[in-house]
């Protein structure tokens, strides 16, 4: 491997980052990319070593500006306000004609602030629909993004060639490249990612807050799974939530009157009005498949 | 196997009913148990058929009354308001000294309705933490009951034998008994199963209600786990929140509460309000341990 291989710098060790460059060293990564130079950066030495023995990357700064300057694609896969804050160093460190790109779960502020960057960048949005309870590169899996939809969200300036790269790169990776606009991808993502996450943290806090040691005795497989997402990272929760909230007020009203009339047939005994309610959601979950 | 065998008649050869009877047929399962002799009891000949072929029962009838007759052990597995219903059928035909269980998910209502038994017949409620979204003998498991509470719910008349029977049984199958008051029973499952089963159902009729095709093909894994119980079946579902109305509407009063402090602080943009929130329930259910 030379300094001239196609480098791409992942700024961001965590279940995101780290399983990006674990996938892009796996079988069966399409060579081109398998021959690509990963630079890690990330601000814990202990995470650059891991993903260093790993063979994750092939080297780790914890200097962004050093990681950008020499890289041909940047993938900023930190939490959002993070990926918010660094855009404009990328802007001031990366080479013309760099492709930088990102992993976070909310897109309308980031590709609002990719529109800041220098003229000569290549910003595209991107968002894998993945993702665990569980953060750090000891989460990374090679796996991660292996048949799932990979959002990209490119700006009107932004070329068809870097928009073919960043498709290119979501494919090797095993997802599926889907082009949406951030803002129904926005939309899209506060009903089906961030309320379950509010609906289940509330639920936790509810059964929490009574102090019912009984029930926790009692917890089972549905409240295991329903509540699953309650356990996330709280830190990047904040971001994504923070950074989406027109969208989430929306769902959670929509939400709210869903639970309300729940409620006011249970109340009045109305089976005929909780069958219904009941019955439109069975269908329709049950005719989801993952 | 002769006619002088322990007898256990099964009513209700679904997910619970089903999985309990593999389960007394399945290795590890104690001698004595084995040797049992078993009776299913269904309303449908495709089902006993089925039962039957899978070596799950010895005789299939349609006949309850039948089925009860010739029992030393009757064990309901229909859903909640059948169980109402067939009681005192139950209660008419069953041989004096008969251990009557059920495994309905509430239990105040049923275990009021075992105390109109005639006397002298042993009523022990019982409530396995156990299932899937899936109903129907076809998703019976003989693993079901494996390492899950099995709570038993005894009322004031049953004899300490009877109890210890029901005991056993519930070993037998792999299940952990607990003896529980079915009050605090009740008020336990509506924290978490019924209250976590309304609120996936809210979520998915408030996706649904506005029509965004774009969530449904973004949906991951977040969506799929927390919406599972959403699927299950409407009919045991009704009979169950409808048996256990007073609790349930309590606990989605503490929900509504959480899910509106949630909503305040995001509306107001309030980090620290809405962190607090968060990371309580956040390490309750990193906690937790299934």
């Amino acid at each position: 491997m030379t300094e001239d291989a196609f480098t791409i710098c992942i700024a961001g060790l965590g279940l995101m980052g780290g399983s990006l460059a674990l996938a892009l060293r796996a079988d069966p990564t399409p060579a081109v990319w398998r021959a690509a130079r990963i630079v890690g950066v990330s601000r814990s030495a202990t995470t650059l070593d891991a993903a260093r023995a790993a063979g994750a990357i092939d080297r780790g700064t914890t200097d962004l500006a050093q990681g950008v300057a020499e890289a041909d694609l940047v993938v900023l896969a930190t939490p959002v306000r993070t990926i918010l804050r660094l855009l404009p160093e990328v802007g001031r460190h990366a080479r013309p004609g760099t492709l930088v790109m990102d992993l976070g779960s909310s897109k309308g502020q980031i590709c609002a602030a990719m529109a800041d960057l220098p003229a000569g960048l290549q910003p595209v949005g991107a968002h894998p629909m993945c993702g665990k309870e569980t953060a750090g590169f000891a989460a990374a899996d090679a796996l991660l993004y292996r048949q799932r939809p990979f959002v990209l969200c490119p700006l009107p300036r932004t070329t068809a060639e870097a928009l073919a790269t960043a498709h290119d790169l979501a494919t090797a990776v095993g997802g599926r490249p889907l082009v949406v606009d951030p803002l129904a991808h926005d939309r899209a993502v506060a009903a089906i990612s961030h309320l379950p996450y509010v609906v289940a943290a509330a639920v936790v806090a509810a059964v929490d807050g009574a102090g019912d040691g009984l029930a926790w005795t009692l917890a089972a497989s549905g409240f295991r799974d329903t509540t699953r997402v309650a356990a996330s990272d709280v830190d990047m929760m904040l971001d994504i939530l923070l950074t989406n909230r027109e969208a989430l007020l929306d769902w959670m009203d929509a939400f709210a009157d869903q639970f309300a009339e729940l409620r006011r047939n249970l109340a009045a005994g109305d089976e005929t009005g909780l069958r219904a309610c009941l019955a439109t959601a069975q269908a329709r979950r049950a005719g989801m498949r993952f």
